[in-house]
């Protein structure tokens, strides 16, 4: 691998420009953000996305406003607007308000605001070095215990360099057993309705050069059956404090494969994505609702290399499109943090993240 | 509903006419099948599709051989054609054998081929309404244990109309218990990679009058979570004779779904289905593994009605496309078939089915 992959980095000219990821993966296009409207867009239409992404470019966000603004005053109401941007996103907010925090007494808010942007991306790209780490630990582990060199991990959505900064959650671990040399395997689910697996993870993996193959989200069970797969890894929006995760839909069906199977099953993540004040995630995680037409639409490239969006089912049908759902601690190996990894289960959490959170 | 829909039938001109069903959901054409030559074509590029149909357009497929031949020595020769269009398909190779056994002595083979095609069809028209009935019987009494009058049912690929005669098999129990007057909503599975829930499941629905929604492959589980599926039914392309469920890839994972949430999980399927040589089907029970371009690619219409294939992953990424996977006996509630309904599970199976197949 020829260093490591960036969703957004500040360019020669000191300005923040990410990838397009409205375009993957039939295209790759950046986009200079110069405005603070031009990071709400961003935000807004997807041109970023992904939890960790999201908040690093709402921290840049802040800095970029800070070129617009000559006071503080001024700048809550950039900051609003941003706030505003993607308002169930978690790591949005945290960043938003950790940045108007830091720049309250500020008497140079262009120069403040860059290096604490800067600041916030280096410690969430430590994060996600540790999460690599440790789960490479675990990797090397299942790789012993059966004698083998090679390994088939399954993943589900994106959790890479994609979503998260540095190299992500789910996928770090694969980027750091790549480097140390293991042979690594990944099953990428497509990720309907979406298709963020067949169009970001997969594309992700080849810029990375670690070798896959795109499945239908309903191949994973016989893979698992036939002892294609060894283990599975995912990201997950949110954790609640019994341990069970909210990620993508879909993930809970391949936990239970994974269990019926006997195959261990990993939830990578950063601390903050835990939610302690979500006693009973089964209950208490909200599930977002979106569009039918995520469902009813499919986004590909025509044979003339045009993007094209095209209908797929029956104009009347209608379809119903539920963002996440919740995978229960019980059909969870082991959740990969960077702190550590630990059981999903209430007391383990506590024991370990209590004092720590 | 308006009466009953077919997937084939012999015109005014006594000739064969099916649905294009290659065009669905997108336009509904229909095509004459009037030589050897058409016949082997439909079945190859998918024209026709769906075990019960594809046996019956093979049974008829002897009677359009029969009109361009003068002997039965001729006509083996067609008879081989036919039976190459589809190596795998069971249905097609018993139909052939069953026509051309009647045909051997046959003084009129015109005559004769077109009364036993249509005794044929008629036998299966009759399986498929008793598995209607046993079917509805269940659901009936599903409701009466709840004491609700509407039922969400999920399904997986397409097992009605547009697969089997009659009114096919997971399907059929569904239009008997709207005629029985019972509130029945389907939530369709998409189907992943070849879409035939919505593409061919949604659009039969929407012809006869039955209330659906269309739902990614990922999303059954948490619709099972929250309560909002009473019980499955799909369909089967070979049971062993321990209960082991051939169907259609992702049929495993929701089998899962429904037993960890105590959802009835049934199978419909004529008792030709089961293949008592295969002992243990979760070992024997071969797998087909389909071209990767299913996955990569994507068909659908785009705004200005335009039917397009649309490459929706990396292209240089590889794909794989298992078609089918296997579903354990344990997994599932019963089998309903024509002869009634039974556990599955080896010794059930036996004790129900063995003097009578």
């Amino acid at each position: 691998m020829q260093g490591r992959y960036k969703a957004l980095w500040l360019n020669e000219d000191d300005l923040l420009e990410v990838i397009d990821q409205t375009k993957l993966p039939f295209s790759y296009e950046t986009k200079v953000l110069k405005t603070t409207d031009e990071i709400v867009a961003a935000i807004k239409d997807m041109t970023v996305r992904g939890a960790g992404v999201i908040g690093s470019v709402a921290a840049f966000g802040i800095y970029v406003a800070c070129r617009e603004v000559q006071s503080y005053e001024k700048l809550k109401e950039k900051a609003k607007l941003i706030r505003q941007s993607r308002p169930t996103a978690v790591n949005l907010m945290w960043a938003v308000d950790k940045m108007m925090k830091f720049l309250k007494d500020s008497k140079d808010l262009v120069k403040d605001s860059k290096a604490y942007a800067i600041k916030l991306n280096d410690e969430e790209a430590l994060e996600s070095q540790k999460i690599a780490s440790f789960g490479a630990d675990i990797i090397e582990k299942i790789l012993k215990n059966k004698n083998k060199t090679s390994i088939n991990i399954l993943t589900h959505c994106n959790a890479g360099w994609l979503a998260v900064i540095d190299e992500g959650t789910a996928l770090a671990p694969i980027y750091e057993a790549q480097r140390r040399g293991i042979d690594v395997h990944v099953w990428v689910d497509e990720t309907r309705p979406r298709n963020q697996g067949a169009s970001l993870t997969a594309w992700e993996l080849t810029q990375s050069g670690v070798k896959h193959t795109i499945i239908a989200d309903n191949t994973g069970g016989h893979l698992m059956q036939i002892g294609d797969v060894d283990m599975v890894i995912t990201g997950a929006d949110r954790v609640s404090a019994n341990g069970d995760v909210a990620n993508k839909i879909g993930t809970y069906l391949k936990a239970l494969a994974a269990n019926d199977n006997d195959i261990p099953f990993y939830v990578a993540i950063p601390t903050s994505t835990f939610d302690f004040d979500i006693k009973d995630g089964m209950k208490d995680i909200p599930i977002e609702l979106r569009s039918e037409d995520e469902v009813k639409y499919m986004r590909g490239v025509d044979e003339d290399g045009v993007v094209r969006e095209v209908l797929i089912t029956p104009k009347n049908s209608r379809a119903i499109n539920y963002g996440f759902d919740v995978t229960p601690a019980r059909l969870i190996t082991g959740l990969i943090t960077n702190k550590g990894v630990c059981e999903a289960g209430f007391e383990n959490i506590k024991e370990k993240f209590e004092k720590n959170i």
